[in-house]
């Protein structure tokens, strides 16, 4: 499974320092790489397999709104990518079947044309059990790559690009399924507390944590990943940006929290809400966050576990941009800029003793964080060449980017320097928030 | 499986002769019926599940439109017809499943409000086998009451709505297991040629008959349904209708035919359509019958074999009312109306021996034909009290009425006086077309 | 000001009977028809002048709603078919303005594509005073046409439909500028009670007529226009239709029973509605008739003299066919077809003695009453010839048939056999109801 | 009439130095004061009436798309703005009509419910005579204020805040009637070249200016307004933006260079385009900026004296965000922050002699330029306390900020600090693109 130290080995592994780089200390290299690469890609592939288990055929079929794909939908494009990106232009591939480039091509414009997205849930065919052949076709070439060392640097590049890839499409497939779920009116769950993931996959943590304020000075600081190991496109060039002192709160806004802003009336003010956010609380008769219902007074979320109590001091997810916003105006407070989380979180991992991972858990790894941060381009940034270029720059209009990971996220996908991001309506992503001043 | 004599059979079964009641001949007759029932209850029954069986779970999920519910939920709501129009009530009942009373209700607002019919492609539960496991339990509690003569002549009548009932959803089951894979751009065949249902069932049969007119000449007609007999509450009262002299094509217009009118620019000329047509056309861009498509100057159809060269000599299918209405406009005729037509199929079968089946089934089992009569009651027309009454009246809008049957239709289930009705735009039926003037 | 009487003389002046043919007589006929001829013109011209009248230069560019036209665009498709139909293709003729032919054309898809319906309020030229130097000029020629005898037989049918056709327009005028002042929030009247055209014209009259039932024997009867006269091609030719006997009121449905309806849930019970129209009451909200409001409870109604108290025993009016045939069936009884409503009209008119209008203008000239009957052809009907042929034909789809006439309707332009149509969620009319059983 | 001057020297009457507090010099300051301000509110004023002149009274009703105002509407809200905010809460005020409250707050959520912004071309009351009497009315009123110096310096700050509200009006009056014009298949002209506003107004300028670039070093630099002086709450604070070196474009794109972009397939290629934007060319059919037609191969564009050829050399302008971005992309460049372009309009400003006003002019008086920054708070920004406060802030999402200003903006009204922002698809103002690098 992938791990931070995990990164660190692969990224030893293909890139060897020069110095190491004599006859039989390469081969070592190879085959300790190869090793390596044949565990890693089968441990991310495999976890794919694993979210989608409890799963019948049937729910892996249905789309229920446009952003949402179904689950057996998820399971092919990533091996479709693997296949164009890493397979199709070899001699002796033969294409498990060629309707697949158009139906599983996602988005790449500059591949051909893509199947429609929201079009998606009409597709029964192929059938789950081919598109696991598909998989198995797929994985079985690529180890076959991996093992002859037929990859070069450029191919493995694309392959971890490949992985990371698969590893937000599993974050989706969560996510997925539950608003899938969450439409049919028997409320069934995804699985049963204790089975498979398990609760710390599916429920964020109830916190004992003291609000508090860290408090930041004003400075020029350095922003974005610095290159050294993987990290999307968009993460780059690390680059300055002069920030004004501010405080960050020391944790996420919680449930109990978010049900004083209901109670005093929150969502029928208008002067809490960015004139947007207000058409759509209006127009979609918003009144707390996606999945929340109320019984005899009390509060209950439907979850991949059915439906059940809220749990109060859990931060606060499923929630907008626009209600994130507004929470915070009437809290009196603000969203952090994206830099100011970045720098906020840096900050806190040098102070914390590396033994005390608890509070960095709990910085990130619980919902994704709304920031006031609208989605663009780093100074200097460039999209890549070809099809990958089209991976992150071409959205970037009208997001809102938002930082940590949230129990959804997989394993080792967390960095500091992530920049996910979504449109100010999205709510069926575990997204929270965490104030500013 | 139900046939022409079965009915007559039936109908004597259910309604005994008054001459025939005495005690011994009762008990006959009873148990005659029972053994009769059964048969053609599991008969009907069976077939739903004969028609779903070439199917994938995953198939039958998609709801492709609004108007086409996925294969799953045909096989349910039929079975939830029967449940609570005859088991719920009875001492000893226990429902399989309490929310299926919600969920499979189609659209009977007294029993409770409907689940929407446009989300039932978010369904991915109760899966398919869960349904079959419903049909079966259900299926068993049926045959027990008939076997114990437990159904009263209310409940019977009851019984054979819902078998009738169930073979409209057989009917609707192939339309829109086809309009659903024709959104798979793999184009995947519901069942090869030869399989299954064969394709008598499948495809329209061409015919070597020439076009010709029946004359018929005017004269007060008596139309609908005479009242012994199975028939829907819309087909009654029978009543008398004044017929000026008319004359009506011995057979449907051919995809030939509707091939000189796309060569000729019917679709292309405003004076041929009626003005919602003309915008129909306009808006969704109509250049051809559903499922048509052409390459390299032939014309190619959709079917349930896949993709399949057109059958020229066929009657054309898949056209909506604005089409019908158009071709008939362009070839200076026009649709006949549903007295007409039914005038016309009566009087028919007095001239034809009765060995020769061949031009009646001809005539009404290929593809239904859009009159263009309007759906509206007949004079004298009652809907039936409770639920049930809401069976076929409130549909008497916007609708125009389709005389005849088609290859999908079930066995036994078409009659000279049934109405069918879909609106002017609908087209994923075997919908065709029959001239008068 | 045109009358029964007058189209009488019309016709006669029109088609003079061949015995009167002789030279001296033609010529006073000639000159008798001339003169009657423009006085006829002009005063059904003059009277679209009369109802634009009380409106600013403001209100006759608004378009509320796709159905309805500006007033300043009434003004000009009037004068436009007049120009088109009888002076374009006139040696000597030169149009006003080159683009008035795109603009104005109403429907005609065969004189070219007619400009966007829904865009008419995006106009602002010509302006009020433009459009008005266009009908001048217009009448202008075609007083000259007159005058000289340069009009045909042929030419003379033209500009009695062009006239008729004015007179459709007049009332539209009225409804569409009802429409356009109701959206205003200030409310405003078109005019105040005493003004301009009055009352008569403007409001519903409160009648003291005691409910009662016309009853009518079953028989074969003649229906439609028998072709003597003006008429338009939707009501010919005369055919006979069988009726059962049936039973039709003597009034239409009053506000206050309509109150009763409301009260008793009528709008909130699905039971009583077509499948349709409870999909309608639901998605916009409806709960009581087009333009009442109700305060302090007691219902007030917008009007063209501005907000006033329900009339509670005038005929309740702007309700749509859904709503109409709810409270028929709430009341126990039906809506009558258009047959039934026609033969019982005719048979009224042979009982009352002639002195005694009261009772046959209540029955006709108060609100246009919904029948049950979509609107259809008449057995044998044929449209016209060319561009005129486009004036009924293509509008008979998803309409149902209204008989009578309103408040609204141009003096003379009433006829018992004339068939006014609309969607069944028509309201802007004054339509009401009248029940049969 | 207002102008750089004007503005510092009312200013300076608005705020005057604490050393000129002696009672003298205090009377003479106010009355001095009171001169100037009626003679600045009256120039703001009629300048809205002399755009409204070449207008008839149907003109000045119809709103074309819902971010279009109608002209009589825009006259109203800007003098609803000095009624609500100066005079209502004054003894002795009595409104011009109560109803205007809500008709003509355009978006005031904490002052009432705003009628809906969609729906003001149904309005054809208030007309326009009318209007112009509000505005008479309230001028008077404030004029009286003035020269009784009943404003405080609260009141002084509402009142140009008033002032600079109308101006910004004044623009959306020239591009949204341009708007209103081009719908009309009539293509009318607002002005004939050389009347009224004149072609200064109506049309940017072609340049004979060679593209170059200014470069620009890194740095930290300053941003936003200092504070001393008018202007809108979200150009401060003033505040620290780091810049990695730069180039921008001496001069905007033109005409020509957007022609080449179209010549080489730019609509058509979605490697050029925002995802968002490639979606909008596909489903709105963009294949060239607002306004432009193409006859015979030659380009023309509706303008406010009608259609009229191409300038080749003038800014390109009504292009949206997303054909900028992808004109920049198409061209190896990309869009300039807004900070970037701040800090080289400042810089550019200290480098030119004071009498060369012309390269600055053509820098920021032609068109407005897309920059790549969506539009946010500045860091620290916060609205103001009450209704004023929801003039800028709450429409920070979803729209990018523009700098410059254009031929239609009011004069006086542009500023180095000044943040317009639109949605990325807009197009009816005159917004053009200056690249950088």
């Amino acid at each position: 499974m992938p791990s931070e130290t995990n990164h660190l080995l692969l990224e030893i592994l293909l890139n060897p320092h020069p110095s190491l780089r004599d006859d039989s200390q390469q081969t070592d290299l190879v085959s300790a790489r190869s090793d390596f690469l044949v565990d890693h890609f089968h441990a991310v592939r495999q976890r794919s397999l694993r979210i989608a288990a409890p799963l019948s055929p049937e729910d892996t079929v249905v789309q229920s709104m446009p952003d949402v794909s179904p689950t057996r939908w998820h399971l092919a494009p990533t091996t479709w990518f693997f296949e164009t990106f890493l397979l199709k232009d070899r001699d002796g591939h033969r294409p498990f079947n060629d309707d697949f480039e158009y139906l599983f091509n996602s988005y790449y414009n500059t591949v051909g044309k893509p199947f429609p997205r929201e079009r998606r849930g009409l597709l029964s065919r192929p059938g789950l059990s081919e598109v696991m052949e598909y998989r198995e076709q797929v994985d079985e070439a690529i180890q076959r790559l991996i093992e002859q060392d037929s990859l070069d640097a450029d191919d493995r590049r694309v392959l971890e690009i490949g992985l990371n890839h698969e590893q937000q499409h599993q974050e989706l497939m969560l996510t997925d399924i539950k608003h899938v779920l969450s439409c049919n009116p028997l409320l069934p769950a995804y699985e049963n507390p204790g089975d498979g993931l398990g609760s710390d996959v599916i429920d964020p943590k109830p916190s004992d944590v003291t609000a508090d304020w860290l408090e930041l000075d004003e400075g020029l600081e350095w922003i974005g990943h610095e290159g050294h190991g993987f990290h999307f496109d968009n993460e780059a060039p690390r680059h300055r940006v002069y920030l004004e002192a501010y405080s960050i709160a020391n944790r996420c806004v919680t449930n109990r929290e978010f049900i004083h802003f209901i109670e005093a009336g929150g969502y029928r003010r208008p002067e809490h809400w960015l004139s947007m956010g207000w058409s759509w609380v209006q127009s979609e008769d918003i009144e707390a966050p996606l999945y929340w219902t109320r019984r005899d007074g009390d509060w209950s979320q439907f979850t991949l576990h059915g439906l059940r109590p809220l749990a109060l001091d859990a931060p606060v997810s499923h929630v907008s941009y626009f209600e994130a916003d507004a929470y915070a105006r009437w809290a009196g407070h603000r969203l952090p800029t994206e830099a100011e989380w970045e720098h906020a979180r840096a900050n806190l991992e040098e102070r914390c003793p590396e033994t005390d991972a608890a509070p960095l858990g709990n910085w990130d790894q619980q919902v994704w964080q709304w920031t006031q941060s609208p989605y663009t381009a780093y100074p200097g940034y460039q999209t890549a060449a070809g099809a990958l270029g089209e991976y992150n720059g071409k959205f970037m209009c009208n997001q809102f980017v938002l930082r940590g990971g949230s129990v959804a996220t997989s394993p080792g996908h967390i960095r500091v320097t992530y920049r996910n991001f979504f449109p100010p309506e999205a709510r069926w992503q575990f997204t929270g928030l965490r104030l500013a001043k």
